[in-house]
């Protein structure tokens, strides 16, 4: 072909890279294919030949801690108040998700949730002296994570609050998390009105007890069980608990009707169920945490245990590494916002619940839920194309936990830091976005992909635990 | 290429049609690729041009019918005794499934349920003795589906049996079906074990006025909601029925707790739903036979309103024909049998339950359901072929009931019987499969295909109807 034919031709675009370069395309008509490239995650270079010196080492250890994470078997065992069971709780303390923060730092809805849990245990009596007694440092704080717990959203667990106390039967670790209050003004996305109060009055006079005495009465819930069909009914146990959620009440109904003091308490705490097809995240939560505790303080794992974030950063922890947590600022979704709301309202990403990707379920296990795609905008292929691009991160699947539109390929399961770095593809998260004003709730659901900077930090925590003594 | 180089070449087959032929090529391990051939099925010439020559006419009372059956809105209104409100019930009539039969041409399974049916109402004092006053002519038959009911499997359908009252509250028709009993040994496969009947008694004396009470404090339960939703959580509502027993559960446990005499009485009911997933199939059933009867009666419409099977011959019904059958021999469905079972054991398929294909459910939905797929041998792309399969036979997508694994799309409603016969391509069908001895049951599930003389006949059938003055 001539050069000046080449100028009458039909343009032939292909676009690398950044998207925005491809926007003047799109305006001019020009028909392009867009690719999707990112560079290489930036790290120190002597860093990535320390780990890459020792792959062997790491691919064993990884095997070890997938199996472990694999073989848990997360039960339902009870509830009980915080104070009596949460390790290291103390009526002056509150927990929260993500990375440790102080008040200073703390986002708006972590803030208010703060205020909130102060007024509900009767240690301030009013937000307004909760805020300054949390100001004074008369309150302390600690993440979830360092108390085998874990909490959406703000994530606030405090001493009074009724817990699910979960065992993991392989491993015999115990793990904890709150109830789920349903949607509208509620505690997790920062409101502390009265009636946020007077709710979770509620849930600990009535829903607490009432569950309490059913699940004695069932002795245990098999967790995995119910996980594991959630997902072939369109559920990925993160922003879709409708099949997981019904699988419970199911499971737990007949046990409430017998054990409730009269048959209308056992109605409503049916309808408190019935009424929030969340109820089972609070569940599928600490289900995660309590496979992902197993796979803890293996020698060389490069394996995360921990994705979490506290609305302001985004922390993550590896299995090698124990305690140590790598974080970085957490990113504002871009979601579909709810009508009236805008990126310009939202708070950076916020919540323990990132538990459920770092446990292969979640974003991981989108491809089962194509509903939520739907719902924030794509299509089923778009779902299917997220679970299998988390393969590519990922050291196994999961035998139990399937994808039927995968033809029941096992979710993609335990992120291998070595992985995220050297390819640049990041979890993918399903979220659920707070307002970043304490008590207004959600402004809007999306998927996102976990930042970089905590990888990049955690590859160096790797790379100096690998060489130092242990 | 010269001949003797083709010899030489690697063979290069396709082979259409029959696949009995493909097996010796794969037995040489010679590669090849298999065409799904089928030859037109033979009609008379002259009904086909006659209705040929009325296509437009035909397309546009499909169009209306198609309207009819989308527009249908299904609720359950309560439960009754079946004297008390099935038109034209007797207490010496009994109902079956399928097309109508007699005695001496009734299957095993179906004469077992009825053997079961007439000692149950105190007709008969023994099995043996019903068996002699059903040959003796002293009890009437009638199809489920003459009497605005269906039925699963044997479908029999006594005086006394408590039926679900469903009404489509968009056209104002009513329609009926017995309450599942759960797995194991039950009349609708022919069982007529004290047993049988002792489960029977307890569904009349307890499920029955706790579940009628229920649904009378609730008014009415949305089922077209239920499936809709249903149909996103992996079910086809034929099947597989988990998600919608769930939803229904879920929707009726409260209210079941406050009308039950008691908490065990309301226990139990619960716990008998719980234990069976296809509790709500008894459900979808009624909920596609109030929407097709809508459908009924359009003239010149060859949309297919009813296809059911009394295990001896498959019928269906026309909108354009109103009550008229068309039946051929039943196929013996070439199921995944269970161990220690084979084809040999197959009654020929049997029941009401295609009324879920028929209104573009069941088989005509599975690209929802993929795991009925693996459990019957297939992946799940099969399950998505069998859904785009029946777009070519069907005039409409439901809005309503959709399908995830395709983006969402409306699931094909309304069999064309034109386009059957013209494309050769038959309603597929999910099926479980009954032993042909009454009383052993569950042998098998699979998915079948249509067979061809009923509609061959119901084309025919067509024609006259459109050259008769009606």
């Amino acid at each position: 072909m001539a050069i000046k034919d080449l100028f009458k031709s039909q343009l032939q675009v292909v676009n690398v890279g950044l998207e925005s370069f491809r926007t003047s395309l799109d305006q001019a008509h020009a028909p392009s294919v867009q690719v999707d490239w990112r560079p290489p995650v930036a790290v120190d270079p002597k860093d990535l030949k320390k780990v890459q010196a020792r792959a062997e080492a790491i691919d064993k250890a990884n095997a070890k801690a997938a199996a472990k994470l694999l073989a848990a078997k997360p039960f339902l065992i009870g509830l009980e108040k915080a104070l009596d069971v949460v390790p290291g709780m103390k009526e002056d303390l509150i927990l929260h998700a993500g990375p440790p923060i102080t008040w200073e730092r703390m986002c708006g809805p972590m803030r208010g949730a703060v205020m909130g849990a102060l007024v509900y245990e009767g240690l301030a009596q009013s937000p307004e002296e909760a805020a300054k007694m949390a100001a004074a440092g008369a309150v302390k704080f600690s993440p979830c994570h360092e108390h085998s717990a874990v909490g959406p959203m703000a994530g606030i667990i405090s001493a009074s609050m009724p817990v699910y106390v979960l065992k993991n039967e392989e491993h015999g670790n115990l793990g904890f998390c709150t109830l789920n209050e349903g949607l509208g003004k509620v505690l997790r996305y920062g409101a502390y009105a009265p009636e946020v109060i007077a709710k979770l009055k509620w849930m600990e006079t009535t829903l607490y007890p009432t569950l309490k005495k059913a699940v004695a009465k069932l002795g245990k819930i098999d967790l995995k069980n119910i996980i594991a069909q959630a997902l072939h009914m369109g559920d990925e146990v993160h922003t879709r608990n409708r099949a997981a959620t019904s699988l419970f009440y199911r499971a737990i109904a007949p046990a409430v009707v017998r054990t409730a003091p009269d048959p209308e308490t056992a109605a409503k705490v049916l309808e408190f169920l019935n009424g929030n097809d969340h109820s089972f995240l609070n569940l599928s939560m600490p289900a995660s945490k309590v496979s992902l505790d197993a796979a803890r303080d293996v020698k060389d794992s490069s394996i995360v245990t921990v994705m979490a974030r506290n609305g302001t950063d985004f922390g993550i922890q590896l299995s090698a590494t124990g305690n140590e947590w790598f974080t970085g600022p957490a990113p504002v979704p871009d979601a579909l916002y709810f009508p009236g709301f805008s990126k310009a309202d939202a708070n950076p990403d916020i919540g323990d619940s990132a538990i459920t990707e770092t446990a292969g379920l979640g974003g991981f296990a989108i491809a089962a839920a194509p509903a939520i795609v739907q719902f924030i905008g794509g299509s089923a292929s778009d779902a299917l194309d997220h679970t299998r691009r988390m393969y590519e991160i990922s050291v196994a699947e999961n035998s139990v936990y399937q994808i039927p539109g995968l033809d029941f390929r096992g979710s993609p399961t335990g992120i291998d830091v070595r992985k995220v770095v050297e390819k640049g593809i990041f979890p993918v998260i399903d979220t659920g976005v707070a307002h970043r004003e304490p008590g207004i709730g959600q402004v809007g659901a999306g998927i996102l992909s976990a930042p970089p900077e905590p990888f990049q930090k955690a590859l160096a925590g790797l790379a100096r635990k690998l060489g130092g003594k242990k």
